[in-house]
């Protein structure tokens, strides 16, 4: 059994922003060298999220509506959590959207559907914070 | 390390349906010959899930009522992803019911508690998509 | 490849709550002796999650409040699966919150951001409960 771990840095301009990391996942796995397995690709931080879904613009608009109707930002104060910091919501917004994926490979590749797209999702950005990639398989 | 990949493909007549799919995801087991590992079974398209729960029609009601007013199909207009499209809804529902379960496999079975099933959730059905199956292991 | 599996019980005094289950979870890997690898930690009920997130009371309590109000007990009778069960929300709620986390094993340690601790999240508790442990690799 092989593995391969990387740890990648983001740092979004928004407090809420979509990244697709697809292409930078691919290039991870071509270097890992494996052929076939498990590819866990997870938020390091606990107001992030790592998902998958359509890469289109409207959507990903929706998705921050959506998220801020049901895990709104305002009332700061509303939040129990926010004594000294104002990202409860942050954390809310990450249990809907979820933790991590798990991608299986398949000869060398990502085993994606036709739309399927790797995302970061943050929630409480402009700060650098972290994705771990970890591979295992032959 | 072994390992098996499989595609299985659904059609369902409605739009929004639950399919059990733990006799089939039992039977590839089964063909796999693996006996301890993990095994993924994740949606390849970005409007479906694969969820574990209980398979009780009451509770299949209850979920997608449930879906429809966290994520409401209408007004198809409201959502900006609904440009030629009208399925925005569909991906909301599909990030609740997130895109992937991984199950251990032990003694060459799915290590399950006395009540969990693996569902194929469809939210933008009647038209053929797949799930895949990727089981790693000895 | 090495495989280690082990099953946790949990009972709660309370209908919801959260226990932190990241020091025992960090003792089955210690004795599995699996140095790189994945670690799948699932609730083995379908009315419960394995999540990770912050260990703050502060956001528990806003998890529960939040929780409460997508996916409300009252009205029982409200639900259609609730004819002689009333845990439907309980349902509800694992679904938003998730059945399991998959963490990375990198040198022998759980590879975890700064905050990310994993909990056991209960949603129908006050009876004997399982989660699972299925650690493999390396």
């Amino acid at each position: 059994m092989k593995s391969h771990t990387e740890e990648l840095w983001f740092e979004t301009r928004k407090r809420c922003e979509f990244i697709n990391i697809t292409p930078k996942i691919e290039e991870i796995l071509a270097a890992s060298g494996i052929r076939e397995g498990l590819c866990l690709v997870n938020a390091m931080h606990i107001t992030a999220s790592v998902f998958v879904n359509d890469d289109e613009a409207g959507l990903h608009a929706d998705f921050l509506d959506w998220l801020e109707k049901l895990a709104p930002h305002e009332p700061v104060a509303g939040y129990r959590h926010n004594r000294g910091e104002d990202n409860a919501d942050s954390h809310l917004k990450r249990q809907i959207f979820g933790r991590e994926c798990v991608v299986a490979v398949t000869e060398g590749r990502l085993h994606f559907g036709p739309w399927e797209r790797l995302f970061y999702g943050e929630f409480d950005g402009r700060r650098r914070k972290r994705v771990l990639v970890k591979i295992i398989g032959e």
